[in-house]
């Protein structure tokens, strides 16, 4: 679980040797404390002419306690590229409103904004690009420039370095009152630490059933959330993280994994239950005990999942029938009984755990990569008809996560899966609680079907 | 240009030492020559219980010439996993009709499929497997055990190795004659030498206007073929090809390559036109070079494009401007200007280059990544409307591909883009230019904004 090499090259050796030799240079990421603020410096927001959001993204900045400069006022250090890093004048994010860009010969006013504050980012700052949806977008034209601008925001994950994250948020322009608390939520999520190892990301942000947080230091209060697979990794670290953030967690993991599921339940004053999801009751005395218990059930997260790897070759048939039961098929079954008996309802969410290797494929786990791919699936298709009846559903996609898995990995592997993303680390578990903990916020429901990379900018995908 | 280590990894020596250090082991790719089987064995196909495309798939295939088998019949040696290859029995392709898949319990089926044959396929032997758009299943669940499959077929591009190439292709339920056609004309280019640098590909077969050609062999017989930057390159590779195929090519170029153009014409009996695209009156000159010497066009290759790289704090605005106009803009302002006109009319076909870089970004590309990203949302945007006018709409990504500009790549760099797929070396520019062939066929009308990418199954993604 160390990262040891990470270790090394915050030593003064290691910085030495780092920089002589061009090898990776993995930053300290900036992660979420309660109470901190949500950027290290000050917000620089732009936006092309004719923008729809810059307007209501700066009161909202604001009133989170960010300080919001525009570009063309004084007070920002325009860095001469030549120059070596220094501190004065540098911002935390740069926030730009691109919805104005309707043909791609207006993206120069993207370059025009960025250029000169390329340098100018914080270790652990952000960049985000508002925009407006492709597919919603009035001509051709238009569609084509937003699109485009997908180019521009993942170049810039990869380029700016430091922990710096870049994302475009396609915000729809039909929008309500939903969308604009759906954009907050998204903006707090990004600019904070929470978002420490999400990178290149693409979101989108629509309409939806959503109520905003009396505190947004406990987005989740009061809420009734399922974590299956809690015992361990990072369905431990996302039970933790939900209970700090103000939900009542019931914690679910097979009868053999019973003492450590006892212990996080306890540690967090939720409940365990022990239940094997594959059997045939399972869906069942879940919804039993929901019930029962608390009468309803507002958060579901699907974490709990296996790996049973080998070539499609040598695979035996019980390899495969697990994987997707475990990884697949029982989400379908319990999903389909708690909306059946109307357990979860209106403002309910649930966020499911897909895989880069659902994305991108990977050898030796054709049954994991089926089983991980059918989630997104499962959320693409399931997601509209969920909405209808006020209920998000989205997923998460963890890259290389540090956790007692991939610790089994040999160690060239594990260093090239570590490294060959724009951290030039692996994420901890904390990374993809934080992220699902996210979607699972009341204030989140504007987001539904989106599919949400945990990976640091991981270079696999499709 | 040359890949020395491909050539040394094949010798005696090199054959141990890639053994023995596990060193990448690039096989030799299956190129196609004209008068070429299809396969270089039988193909093996399976269907999952209730496939609509096995039946039209097996009269098809036979048609083209190919022995197909049925896995439930003999002759097809079931290899022993722990054994060495042998020549016996083995298969040229795996083809599997799974659209009966409507749940993901029945994902069993593929399993049961591939697992015995996943050592019977020849080098450079094909694996396709046919689904059904998960946008247009009838239930969530089946949409989701469709999406799922993508997991295993990009899972199998990865493992089998050997120049076998892998690929999914959605096969739209609500087809017609044109869908017929459309499906022999990607199982053609699919299961062929053509797509010998193509893997991990999911492609979607809709409706269209489509022809099958008299002779498989001359597939664009007579058509008029517009080639933008065609002197060098893949443009040059391209303009070849397509005359080997049966076209009239217009090659066209900026003045400067204007000797470099006219060899390329002279050498293949084309006419060459020396035009720089982001000239305000280039689409008026060009329109009317075409409405004169051929009264029309019917195939437009947006191939001409530019990188000028730099890292966005140190790019002058010369270099974001030229790139972005270029690689997208004059794309957009011909394509209008042949609209507007009628050159281009019903069974048109339009095929633009976009780039991994497009879909992954790249450091020090922001401006060739915001273009070639562009050149997606152009294909996305633009392909439903022009399919109601007969015009199909469709690009290529190229990964890692050898040529003058790859050749001036530092070589560790290089090396890891060459080595990153699933094919262990870079493509050749005739890679990218079979499969732009491909999708200007008149028999490929049924695919529609499809974004192919020939790559290898490069690692690199989104």
């Amino acid at each position: 679980m160390t990262d040891r090499y990470a270790s090394f090259v915050r030593s003064a050796a290691g910085r030495t040797l780092v920089k002589r030799l061009g090898l990776p240079d993995p930053p300290r990421l900036r992660r979420h404390t309660p109470g901190d603020p949500l950027l290290p410096g000050p917000a620089l927001l732009g936006a092309a002419t004719g923008g729809r959001l810059a307007e209501p993204v700066g009161a909202l900045l604001t009133t989170a306690g960010v300080e919001v400069r525009d570009p063309a006022a004084a007070g920002v250090e325009v860095r001469d590229p030549a120059a070596g890093p220094a501190d004065g004048g540098r911002v935390g994010a740069l926030v730009y409103d691109a919805t104005g860009v309707t043909d791609s010969t207006a993206l120069r006013q993207l370059y025009d904004f960025f250029h000169p504050y390329a340098r100018s980012v914080l270790p652990g700052g952000r960049v985000v690009v508002l925009g407006t949806p492709p597919e919603e977008c009035a001509t051709p034209r238009e569609a084509t420039a937003q699109r485009a601008i997908e180019g521009l925001t993942r170049s810039i994950g990869k380029e700016f370095g430091r922990g710096v994250t870049a994302q475009l948020v396609y915000v729809t322009p039909d929008g309500d009152d939903s969308t604009r608390t759906g954009l907050e939520s998204t903006l707090r999520f990004l600019l904070s630490g929470r978002s420490a190892y999400v990178s290149g990301q693409v979101l989108r942000v629509g309409t939806g059933r959503v109520s905003a947080p009396a505190d947004w230091d406990r987005p989740l209060d009061g809420q009734v959330t399922l974590v299956t697979g809690a015992a361990r990794g990072i369905g431990a670290a996302l039970a933790r993280l939900l209970a700090r953030d103000g939900a009542r967690v019931v914690a679910l993991d097979v009868p053999a994994a019973g003492d450590a599921l006892a212990e996080v339940a306890n540690e967090i004053g939720g409940t365990a239950v022990q239940l094997d999801l594959t059997a045939p009751d399972a869906p069942d005395r879940l919804a039993r005990h929901l019930a029962d218990r608390h009468g309803r059930v507002d958060v579901v997260v699907h974490n709990a999942g296996i790996t049973r790897d080998k070539t499609l070759g040598r695979m035996d048939p019980d390899r495969w029938d697990q994987v997707i039961d475990v990884n697949l098929s029982s989400q379908e079954r319990i999903n389909d009984v708690l909306l059946e008996r109307e357990l979860i309802g209106d403002g309910g969410r649930i966020v499911a755990v897909s895989s880069i290797a659902g994305i991108a494929g990977n050898r030796g786990q054709t049954n994991y990569a089926t089983s991980k791919a059918g989630v997104i699936g499962l959320v693409r298709s399931t997601a509209p008809v969920l909405g209808g009846r006020g209920i998000s559903l989205n997923a998460v996609a963890p890259g290389f996560i540090e956790t007692r898995l991939t610790a089994r990995i040999p160690l060239v592997v594990r260093e090239a899966g570590r490294r060959m993303n724009s951290m030039a680390q692996g994420g901890l578990p904390v990374d993809v609680a934080e992220t699902i903990g996210w979607l699972a916020w009341p204030a989140s429901g504007a987001l539904r079907g989106n599919i949400v990379r945990v990976c640091g900018q991981s270079l696999l995908g499709a």
